[in-house]
Parts: structure tokens; C-alpha cells; sequence
């Protein structure tokens, strides 16, 4: 059986329309959390689940997703992303896609960082913003199936053990970091790059040229 | 003898100028990290130095900044905010604030978020974005000078250990946490709100309403 994939939006900066719509068709369910039900209704989107504390969501929103499923989580322990991949696990959902959890308020952006750094890593998660993708790595080694050229910022919230990128214009062989690793646009060089190392979590972004244009180097 | 103060320009979204404004006034020195000088250059704000590596700086930038002091500075193994970072502590200034090192790229903004952990403790950061102000709290008692009503985030890339808030709509007492603290959009309740704790590095958000909008909370 194959697992059932979602996608959670957020109130941060959502990407254009044209970078949203792909994953759209391919989501099993689609969560606005709490705020991101306006981001919602500004895109045209109709979410499946709306949830949170729902201190921004007013009666005309409620009419507006009559056919969503509105379920109210109050604690204050969990941010709305938080609630919203906690629903997931519930939901035996093990592949989920994150959007607008970047960009406006940088404690939101820097929590949101955090959580999905942090999060149950059976689940596999993936951040997609108007300029790239970011997802997670695990100890052991992992082929990036990118193509030569492709720009890849790795970096980690906790210490890497014995790191080694392989096919990268700067790679590196066995090297360790505490507290943190920060290896900012990197660049792919040739089909069939390797990340490996023994003890950690590594974030990944890829920059994607979603829009035709090239953001900053 | 008073330490001499900095700002430091990045490549990211800058706040309004209205933000900006008195900031400018009371840096002794003007700092463009790299692509920051098109930003400057948007702005009207004419840096004492540019610095970086200069891939984003052609010939008319050049011109334009005929009497900013151009900085070469290569090293791939630091970011241009390293890079500027550095230049502040050759230079024996004590505090600097930051503008556009948030907000675009999110491989930029989470990169920059670590090098603002962990950059020398002895120097005073802040960084200022559309929506507030970030700084770094040390372990030890600090008072807050904050008025009640104000929302404060609070989170940590580190374990903290026995974190004390006073003051504040959710309190904690003698609490640690690992690998992560995370405390979003508190609310300070009394004047003389204070945080404490004993190991770790914290974050603090001060949400500031620039512009007299209130981002989405």
C-alpha cells in the first residue's frame, strides 16, 4: 500500500500559484493551518482540513470552505504548523509538503525552521518556497539526484559527525562540526552526488528556478 | 570611551526605509555586504564600505559608490555576512545592526539565522526585518525593558538549561530544553519582565509594529 501524501499551508509567504499547482494533484490531503486558510482562499485553494486555534478564521471563512473539515486545536504548547503535522501522524500520513512557512515574521520562519528540523523523521518532509526546496537528511549516505549545475545549500541545527559530500564543487571528506554546519550554495558537479555521514540531521535546499528568474547568488 | 556602532546591509528583503531611517543616523560606519550595495543603492543609502566578493558588482556600482571604501574579500568559506561580521571585530566595533539578512532565499535566511547564534558573544547583534527585531540573550538574568502588550518569541538552536521567564503571559520556571527551545509569540504582561537561564543561547523576537500594520499573529 502506498502512503498517503499531504500538503500543509501555512500564513507565511506562499510561492506563486504556478509552483503550488503540481503538488495540488498529487496531495492525498490538503491542511490549511489556521491563518493559512486565507492564503487558501487568496490562491483558490479549497483545503480538505482547516485546523488551529482559529483566532484568525471569521464566519465569512467558515462559509467561504463550507465542504472543508474545520478542527479546532486550542493548545498553546504546539505552534499551527506543529498541530497540523501532528494531525499527519494521526492520519498515518508519511510524506508531507510544506508551503508558506517561510518569509514574513522571522520568528515564525525561524520556529517553523526549528519544527521542521525536528520533526518525526518517518515522515518526510519538504518545504517548498518561492526560490527552492528544502528537505532533510538522515545519517547514512544519500544520492542527490540533481543535475550537475544544480546550486545546494546543506547546513544543520545540531553537530554533523564525519561528513562527506562527493560531487560537489566544494567537497568535503570525513569532517566533522559542532554546533552547526553551514555549507551555503554549493554546487553540484556531477550526476550521482553523494551525502553521507554518520550521526546528525542535515538540511538540504535546492534553489529552483521556478520563475525564470535567478535570485541572488 | 564609547564603542563604536555599525550597520551591516545584506542581500535579502530590506525593511521600509522609514525603518531604516534612524538606524543610519546614530552607525558610525555604513556596511554593504556584497549584492547588499544594489539594496543601498535602492535605498539611497550610501555605505562607507562594500565588501565581499564582488560577483554581484559591476562597473556602474562601482561609479555610483565612487566614495565607499571597495573591500575584496574572497574566502568561499565564508558567507558575505561572515565576512562583514569579521571586518566589525578587526575594526573593534562593539554593535551592529543588521538589515536584509532575512527574507528571500531561505538556505540565506536559515544560514544567517546560525551565523547570528553564533557569532562572538562579545559583540551586540541586532537584527532588524519589517516585522521586528532580533537579538541574543546570554546566560544570566536580563531584564526586558519592554512594555506589557508587547509580543516576544523566544527560541534557542542549542539546549537551554533551567530557563526561568517572569513577566510574561506564559511564564516557565527552572525549565531545560533539548535540542531546542521554542516559545513563540509570548506576550510580556508586566513591566520588568525578566529571562534566565544557566547554559545555551537564546533568540529574541520582539514583534514591532513599524508600519502600524499587525502581521498575522
Amino acid at each position: 500500500m502506498e502512503h498517503k501524501k499531504a500538503m500543509i499551508i501555512a500564513n507565511g509567504k506562499p510561492p506563486a500559484m504556478d509552483t503550488i499547482r503540481p503538488y495540488l494533484k498529487q496531495a492525498d490531503t490538503i491542511i490549511a493551518a489556521d491563518g493559512g486558510s486565507l492564503i487558501c482562499k487568496k490562491l483558490g485553494i479549497t483545503p480538505d482540513v482547516i485546523l488551529g486555534d482559529f483566532d484568525s478564521i471569521d464566519d465569512d471563512l467558515r462559509k467561504h470552505f463550507a465542504t472543508s473539515q474545520f478542527l479546532h486545536r486550542s493548545d498553546q504548547n504546539y505552534t499551527d504548523i506543529q498541530k497540523a503535522l501532528n494531525y499527519c501522524r494521526q492520519q498515518d500520513i508519511r510524506s508531507v509538503t510544506l508551503f508558506a512557512v517561510f518569509g514574513l515574521r522571522n520568528d515564525h520562519t525561524s520556529g517553523n525552521l526549528i519544527i521542521f528540523e525536528s520533526f518525526d523523521p518517518d515522515i518526510e518532509l519538504t518545504a517548498v518556497d518561492e526560490y527552492g526546496v528544502m528537505s532533510r537528511l538522515f545519517p547514512g549516505q544519500t544520492a542527490l539526484p540533481f543535475s550537475p549545475g544544480t546550486t545546494v545549500s546543506l547546513f544543520s541545527l545540531r553537530p554533523v559527525i564525519n561528513l562527506s559530500l562527493e560531487g560537489f564543487e566544494y567537497p568535503l571528506t570525513g569532517q566533522s562540526f559542532a554546533p552547526f554546519f553551514l555549507g551555503i550554495s554549493n554546487v553540484i558537479q556531477s550526476s550521482g552526488a553523494t551525502v553521507s555521514f554518520d550521526q546528525g540531521r542535515l538540511l538540504l535546499y535546492r534553489l529552483v528556478n521556478h520563475s525564470g528568474e535567478n535570485p541572488s547568488s
